[in-house]
């Protein structure tokens, strides 16, 4: 169900319910995604799991614009700095509250949202902490649905990264007419450390922030050519799964005490 | 021809088009009318639009997220402060000068957007008033069509206020499933002064800002009551031709030499 | 009468009155008027309507710094930022609010003010918007009295633009051996446009702020040759009216109640 | 020499010459004493001193808006926060550099304003360390002629606080018509302490910031009944002196260069 | 080596190095343990790293504030919001850059420096992108040395919490006579998720925070009653050498370039 | 007594007392100095007065960071901006208040943070002015003890300044390993004037900021190679005793009445 279609006596009258803001990006995906990606995905993600869902749980568009400032080397990227995207969420979720909203999820497509969508809910729970009945959360599509994500038949890569195997293939299913296979390539990095991975293929024991021209030349890390159309499906299959999965979990969520 | 349907390196080569950001808002719009309804239309001028200029023209996707603090207490509403919404625009602009392009339009459907689309545009060209073949312009719909607007048959008011004659028509010519026209109803103050009309019915000679609630109960204004689907077509295809109109014009400015 | 020559026990007599705020300008005013004209001219205008309204209202001393960045490339330009401009009228506003005043006029002298003089009467008036009885209005004196403007008699142009024949007038009027006549030329662009006016001499119908140095060489704009003192003293006497006759209908503007 | 008065084109050649921005206030002075007391005693002592320079050194007009939060529960007190009167002050700075000022000088004549004008002169200086020919100072009347104002005749207090002795006596010497005589009593507050005064009476060793009205139930400190108008002269006139004496020198000083 | 007992011409000499920056708090830790706990604990890791790198590497005193706001309902702790965490850290990590440092680590012992840190140390690297050879890392123990905590033998804890089982063990082995034993209860809390731990004994899929006096009456997590001052030595141990060898491979890291 | 090794449980009882917060720097002192100088010297008056004052009064740990933007041109020097340093202060101020303490000193060891140490105060006690017991103080050693300074046996330079005679033989008595006496040169600049000392070895009549870079080479003022250990321990017996001195007649400082 869709917030934006209601009138506000109707909006009024649906603020028990659970509200998701979806969160993409306009950023580089390689020499052959668009510039969109990101923002496709979360689209679709949204789209299925608001279709599972039915009148019980109020979604809103796509927040298009993300933090992307590590991608700005790249022509087209449109980004936000960190600290105005805390804002920028900050305001949204202020507004949610003000309309008397208590169960907020912003459901999130994008890696460099991560850190400033974690600072914005924070700020927002702090500020209303006398409210106890606000529950704000944030969930990134493959941490959220990681044991599903990995359990994907033939993906080559478990882990998400970007302009990817995983990516790659969601759009393939999505929109294929937009994917220059001919061009999918992505970096691997032969950086040797048992602590950092700069292409995520691996977890990091210590958090190293770079730009992403310094890290890849195409724009695009891992094996964006094992794409399939059949294993996008999976994927959405599998997340669209996970997140109808928590949506209905959160909307039983009680007040805490503290004991 | 929309950019974010682009890879980087495509955007590369797109850079000495011109570009346009669409500007909505998510706010109330009385007891009839949805709350994207400013976004709906933004939408709809837009892709009618870029129809009509084919690959002349950029297109980004519609910023449904506006400044709209003045209809808060109004439940559903999503607003960034103006601080906020100037800070978004000057983000989004600089991108778009990072990538290289010189020519970018603001095509905005919400009211409230204007002074701070005004403080967006003014810091990003004074900050890059080096480049001398830089334009950006801001344009809303009721004002760059303004005559044509008038000149649309039928029509009672001859100015765009909100969830008006003018909005609901183009409501009802999009999302008809959309409005419930039997709660239609505006407020029209009896408010006798020479210099300020609260409703915006006629131009006010002083600027008088006011939270929506006290000027109207539905949030609404004008004659709702009176809308057709027609108009809705007829305000959409005039809309449509001068914007097209301005962005052919646009993508011919030279940089300007003083005299 | 002067609130600054009152002490804080008289003061908070006067709290029921209207105070006006008359706001100028320290910039450029081409090569044939001081720094300081819009000050003078704002100056000038407060004075006569103080004349005409005795005991009636409040006024406080212009405000000779304005937002002037898009004239800081002449050298004796001094200028606030915008975003400063803004939180400089928001504490003003705040503090006379917080002495009680309810009904508070800003009377702007300089085109640049406007945008952010609309941004900080809209925050002060969100911020307060549970004082039903405040009022805060913004009024620049060629669109406050636009018609009387127009009508003073040989007049060439009818809209007032920068360092041009109006302006020149003024200033022959109050302190003509400030003005440098024989260096008194204004620039006139040759821009064809249906949508844009760069020198002001026809509105347009899109925003584009530009750095006044890619503009003009003199920094001035029309005709200033134009000038005389009796236009000069014609202009004061029909703008001072008009914003007298605001400020007697300000003073009994009622609570709004929603309808 | 008033700056204002000049033309751009005039400024820039003025460049070379030390320019003066007086600081004043608009704030309570006690039950005897105009909102604007500060101002009118800073816009005489830089009257006397432009009269005895002549053409030698360039003055704006008094900022006559302060940083005096700590007075706000007066009414009629109408103040800037001390972090945006840090800005204000920056944003004019840094026109003055823009237009070629090497040599700046803050004539104070608020006590509230000398720790946001120190931040201010401190961040401009900061900015620009590469100009190795900027000088940028900030002197209270009464600490720059501290030995002078000591030894004016007949003056029972050597320290100037607020709405006391010194300063009524020099608005009695101005403007003897805005003195409310009979109402004229400060407070001189039985702290006792070997580290702390409240009143100013005498020097601090610690700083300890206070509002004004948990200090003074009048608003006035010391005594003000002792005021006359000979002391008000002889005060304008030790104070002129010094202050002419010092931007004689100040006008000579060299780029400092390391040992 | 001390940083701070060098003199500048010495700092200038070591640029070259690794320099460390320990990150502690000032904040409640259960009925328990002292306010600077977490600055004791990273203290002691920073002092045996030290002590085995020798010359090697440069440490900073331990930044004992911390970003704490979650903790503010339990009195004694002191704060920083997470925003001004930021700013303090790139300001800090700009002055490094200054002085020509290229490897800055900053040592986290505090859970919530750790979102706010990835925004400061990403700030910091994107506005020096052009620095090939800079690398800012951000490393809290538990998860650099997370193998070797698990690894402690008889920790009935693998994951540390807040005031448990391992932080009040290391406070037993430093500063036994700071930890009131008889009073160490932590908070269990019973809710079932599949997607969300709040007292951290699990990971969680999705971000939610949450004030932690709505978690925990005692303000710990849970079991510190099983604290031994052996299983403190271990920890310190295994954690000193993890950082220890980080810093080595650390000081080894090359230039990205982009593939 | 140190708050930092209370739980909060204890903080609480204890809220009575004063509480002290030491602030320090990280900064050049010339050749012969560490970075550090300034944060050993507060921490040592800090010991002292504690072991003075047994349980009477709280101490914080020392704020090793100041704000010294004027050092940075010197390798080595960690410096917060003024700005950021109100805020910082600010932060932690807020929690002590917060936490219920109302009696608060700033013991201060660096005179680039008295500027906005005075900020900061002066903003908490304005945000806070309902609280009529609330005291909040900033005493830096070497004004809060003039004259005892003053008063030391053989010191040739009675006014404190910059790796000066004083604060070497401060860190000598401290720690004689540190200092580099065959590297101890001040500069003495032979400015002339009445109203200016750039190198602080006579009062000032007007502020005037410079960066150090521009004033000392070496990065020390006056004569260092003056100190001895003697000198050094006379110093810290001399301010401690002051400290002390102040803290007990602080404790005893009743709420203010107006009169």
């Amino acid at each position: 169900m869709q917030l934006g279609e209601k009138s506000w006596p109707e909006a009024h009258e649906l603020a028990d319910k659970v509200v998701v803001l979806p969160l993409g990006s306009f950023e580089q995906h390689g020499h052959h995604l668009p510039l969109l990606t990101d923002t496709l995905i979360c689209t679709e993600i949204a789209r299925r799991a608001e279709a599972a869902l039915g009148d019980a749980v109020l979604f809103l568009p796509v927040l298009w614009v993300g933090a992307s400032d590590h991608h700005r080397a790249f022509p087209g990227t449109i980004s936000v700095s960190n600290e105005l995207y805390v804002a920028l969420l900050c305001d949204m979720i202020e507004s949610l509250i003000g309309s008397g909203f208590r169960k907020i999820f912003l459901l999130n497509a994008h890696g460099g949202n991560i850190t400033p969508g974690r600072m914005a809910i924070y700020r927002a729970q702090m500020r209303h902490k006398d409210l106890t009945d606000l529950w704000i959360a944030l969930g990134t599509w493959w941490t959220l649905a990681a044991d599903a994500v990995a359990a994907v038949p033939e993906l080559q890569q478990l882990v998400v990264s970007h302009a990817c195997e995983q990516e790659t293939s969601m759009i393939l299913c999505l929109r294929p007419e937009l994917v220059r296979r001919e061009l999918a390539t992505g970096a691997n990095i032969p950086f040797e450390s048992a602590f950092y991975c700069p292409d995520f293929s691996s977890p990091s024991r210590v958090d190293v922030p770079r730009a992403f021209d310094q890290l890849s030349q195409t724009g695009a890390f891992g094996h964006p050519e094992l794409a399939t159309q059949e294993k996008g499906e999976a994927l959405f299959q599998a997340v669209a799964e996970q997140v109808v999965s928590f949506l209905r979990e959160f909307a039983t969520w009680p007040s805490l005490t503290p004991q």
